[in-house]
């Protein structure tokens, strides 16, 4: 089996919601799979210094407006949240319990929780929303709500964030392909190639 | 006559450099030209509390390999040089000096000075040698040391760079179409569809 492409993302990250709707066809179109990587960003941005993208002076205004054109380019619904950026522990932790339990739902709650916050302006970060979204997938819901709470789920979401910082992620979305690293959805063509060629 | 593409890049970019590599191209397919814009990041920095992508944690890292492979990508010779960066007011000038002078000139000398900076390790910072390397394009070498020190010229720097800031700029490379802004070599594509569409 191919390594599969590592996806970490930050549910507060626009550009990870843009990324998240094309990484497994793209991924497929190479035989190979997605690992869904949620992790904190707020996390990273203790050990870089960074900061939300739309907070800092120039660089926030433009990125809105890129975000916006972004959206309108790949035909990609998409609203800036009235409460932005949020903690993304709730939904992060769901995915990372869906993963040793309803692997196969794992990409369409990655989905149906972005779009929740991007498009339908809900607030994710409380663990009853996050929990009732997945749950629409036809999961139980308080198993959901369960997980967001559950210890050994939250030791692993830590545990994600620090081996993310380990390997350098310090963005959303940053795909690793066979150790290759790769930052953005700017960089979605450079997987591509990467995949098809096997390097350069 | 339609707007010309702006093109503002600092001397110390390695993304401003191979985005000058294939900006003239890209605008002279959609009937434009291009108006070479140098500023001064430093400057930029001091509003937006930005800092050189190398010397960032994490980002700094993934930002060398990332340079790498895309000159390996685009097949353009380059070299992380041994001091890095460098203050950009030497070459910067000799830029504007030539749009009033030499215009043909420009983008040789653009050309001319980041290939000496990122292949030949050359420190342009210096006046004599941007002077000196300008002068290889059949300019003489005395008038190009003289604007490296011309208050005019040192004006026009000076209040490009606040125009800059003021017109939102912040990263390099940085392009404005008519008025539409894009960062960063990673959106010449969409620089290219913009202009082939009328936007989106």
């Amino acid at each position: 089996m191919p390594n599969p492409i590592e996806y970490y993302f930050d549910f507060s990250s626009p550009y990870g919601y843009f990324g998240a709707t094309r990484i497994s066809a793209l991924a497929a179109k190479h035989g190979r799979s997605v690992a869904w990587k949620p992790m904190l960003l707020g996390a990273v941005f203790k050990v870089t210094g960074g900061a939300p993208l739309p907070s800092l002076p120039l660089k926030g205004d433009y990125s809105r407006h890129d975000m916006e054109r972004v959206s309108r380019l790949w035909k990609i619904p998409y609203k800036m949240p009235s409460k932005f950026p949020i903690a993304g522990q709730a939904p992060s932790r769901t995915v990372y319990w869906l993963e040793a339990n309803h692997p196969d739902k794992q990409e369409a709650a990655v989905l149906a929780l972005y779009r929740a916050y991007f498009v339908d302006d809900r607030d994710i970060s409380t663990p009853e929303v996050a929990a009732e979204i997945v749950s629409a997938l036809g999961l139980d819901r308080d198993a959901l709500l369960a997980a967001t709470q559950d210890p050994q789920i939250k030791a692993r979401l830590k545990t994600e964030v620090d081996a993310a910082i380990a390997k350098g992620v310090f963005g959303s979305p940053f795909m690793i392909v066979d150790g290759e690293p790769f930052w953005g959805t700017d960089r979605l063509d450079h997987v591509d190639r990467w995949l098809q060629t096997g390097g350069w």
